[in-house]
C-alpha cells in the first residue's frame, strides 16, 4: 500500500484530469464563460471531497474509473458554491485558493453564471454515464447530491451562516449551520463513493456516521486556522470570521478547546470504521488530514 | 375535449399545487431562504415551460402524475434563471411577474442561494420518483436537463447575451444566443414530456423540430412584445431591450418582418406535427398561444 502522501497525489491528480475533460474547452462558445468555469475549478484545492469519494469507494470495491466521475460531480458542487460564497453579495472575498476569486478576475455576471453552470454540470456528469450497479441506484446518487446541495444541505447553510453575522449563536445552533454548509456534502461524498460498489446497511450506517464526524471536524479546523494561520498558508483570507462579527467554534470555545474538540471527532470518526477493516484505511488517514492540515 | 383555455387553467393549477408540494414549507429552517424560494416560485408566470411538457406527455400517453413532477423541475429551472437574470450584475431588473424581483424584496444574497436552491431542487425532483418507463430512460432524462440548463445551454445564452450588450450581432448570432438562452430549456420541457411516455425515434425527432421552432418563435414574439407591450401587461419591465442597446429580432428585421417570422415559424412547428395525429392538438394549440400572446 502506497502512503497516504503518494495515495492523495494521485487521486489529485486524476481528479484534475477528470474535471479537465469533463469542463468544456475554452475555445467553444461561450468562451469566456467556459474560461472561467475551468478557472474556477482547476489547478487548486486540497480536493477533500474527492478524496473521501476516492477513499470510500475503496470500501465498497468500487473502481477508480467511477469514482472518479463522481468526484468530479461533488467537486463541481463544491467550487460553484465558492465562487457564489465569494461574490461581493455574500462574503466578498477577493482571494481563493491563491488567485483572485472569479468575479475579481473576469467580473460579477460571469462568476454568477459559472456557479449556475458548474451547478448543472455536475448532475450532467452524475446522470451521464453507468456509475452504479444499476440506474435504480444511480438515481438515488443524483437525488442525495442535491439534497446536499440544496436548501436542506449546502445552500440552506450558507443562508443560515448569512444570517448569523452578528447574533449571539450558541454552540447548538453553530453546529446546525455547519451540518447544512459543509457537512452535507461532505456527508454525500462519502456515501456517493460507498455507492459506486456494494454496499450493505451496516457499512452505510458505519460510513453515515464517520462522514458526519469529519464534516464538523473539518469546520472546527478552519476555524482554527482562519484564526490562527496566515493568508499566504491558506490561499484565502484569514481572519475573516474575526473581521465580520461571525460566531466561530474558536470564537465560542477559544482555539485551546476547539482543537480538542477536533481530535475527539477524529477518535469518534476512527471509531465508527472499527468494523470495516483494512479497506477503510484511507479513510482513517482523510479522519487524520482533516484534523492535522495546516491550510 | 375541453378547449385550450380550460386545459391551460387545469395545468397552471396543478403545477401550481405540485410546486407548492415539492418546494420547503417556509416554517422550516432556513426560514428566509424557504420564504423566498416560494416567492420566487409561487403565483405566477404563463408557466409555458410546463404546459409544454404536459402537452408533449399527450402525444405518447404519458400520465399527469408523472408529467406534473417534469413540469415542475423544468419550471424550477426557469425560474432559478430569471431571480439571477434580474440580480445587478446582470439585467438588475425591478419587476417580475408583476412582483418585486426577489433581490429587492429580500436581498442580494438570499437571491443567489434561491436560484441556486431552485437548481438543486429541480434535480431532487427529476430524480426523486419514477418518472419513466424505467431508471436508465429518467438518468437520460435528468443528463437532457442538466445539458439543457447548463453552459452548452440556458446559462450559457446568458453569457452570450451579457458579451452581446451594444454590439452588433447579425441574425445568425442573435439565433445562436436564443437558441441556448430560450430555445434549449424549451426543447427540454418538449422532449422530457415525451420520455415520460413511449417515445420512438420519429416521434421524437418531430417533437425536436417542432421545439425548435416554437423557442424561436417565443423570443421572436418576446423581443416584439418589450418593444411594443406596456410593461403593466407584461408584469416586467418593458423597453429594456432598446434601452440596453441590446441586438433584437425588432432591432434586426423590424417589428413587421419580426412578426411575420413568428408566424412562419408557427407554421413550421404546426407542420412538424403533421404525422402525429389527434393527440398532438395541445401542442398545436400552444404553438399558437405562443405566437399570439399579448404578454
Amino acid at each position: 500500500m502506497t502512503d497516504f502522501s503518494a495515495w492523495s497525489q494521485g487521486c489529485q491528480t486524476r481528479i484534475e484530469n477528470v474535471l479537465a475533460g469533463h469542463l468544456p474547452p475554452a475555445d467553444i462558445a461561450p468562451q469566456r464563460l467556459h474560461e472561467a468555469m475551468r478557472y474556477a475549478a482547476l489547478g487548486g484545492g486540497k480536493r477533500v471531497r474527492p478524496l473521501l469519494v476516492f477513499a470510500a469507494g475503496e470500501v465498497t470495491g468500487a473502481g477508480v474509473e467511477r469514482l472518479q466521475h463522481v468526484a468530479a460531480a461533488v467537486e463541481l458542487i463544491h467550487v460553484y458554491s465558492l465562487v457564489h460564497d465569494d461574490m461581493p453579495a455574500m462574503d466578498d472575498d477577493a482571494l481563493r485558493r491563491g488567485k483572485p476569486t472569479v468575479h475579481v478576475q473576469f467580473d460579477e455576471a460571469t462568476a454568477l453564471l459559472v456557479g449556475d453552470a458548474l451547478q448543472s454540470l455536475a448532475f450532467e456528469i452524475l446522470s451521464g454515464q453507468p456509475l452504479a450497479v444499476d440506474a435504480g441506484t444511480q438515481l438515488r446518487m443524483a437525488q442525495l447530491l442535491a439534497q446536499a446541495a440544496g436548501s436542506r444541505g449546502m445552500a440552506g447553510g450558507q443562508a443560515i451562516d448569512l444570517a448569523s453575522v452578528g447574533k449571539p449563536l450558541d454552540l447548538a445552533e453553530l453546529e446546525f449551520m455547519h451540518i447544512h454548509k459543509t457537512g452535507a456534502l461532505i456527508r454525500a461524498s462519502v456515501l456517493l463513493g460507498a455507492q459506486c460498489g456494494t454496499l450493505n446497511e451496516a457499512t452505510e450506517a458505519a460510513l453515515d456516521h464517520y462522514a458526519k464526524c469529519i464534516g464538523l471536524a473539518f469546520q472546527v479546523v478552519d476555524d482554527v486556522l482562519d484564526a490562527e494561520a496566515p493568508t499566504a498558508t491558506l490561499g484565502k483570507t484569514a481572519g475573516k470570521d474575526a473581521a465580520a462579527n461571525k460566531p466561530t467554534y474558536v470564537s465560542l470555545l477559544g482555539a485551546a478547546r476547539a482543537r480538542e474538540l477536533a481530535l475527539e471527532l477524529r477518535a469518534d470518526a476512527h471509531k465508527s470504521l472499527t468494523g470495516l477493516g483494512a479497506p477503510a484505511e484511507r479513510l482513517r488517514e482523510l479522519a487524520d488530514f482533516v484534523v492535522e492540515r495546516t491550510f
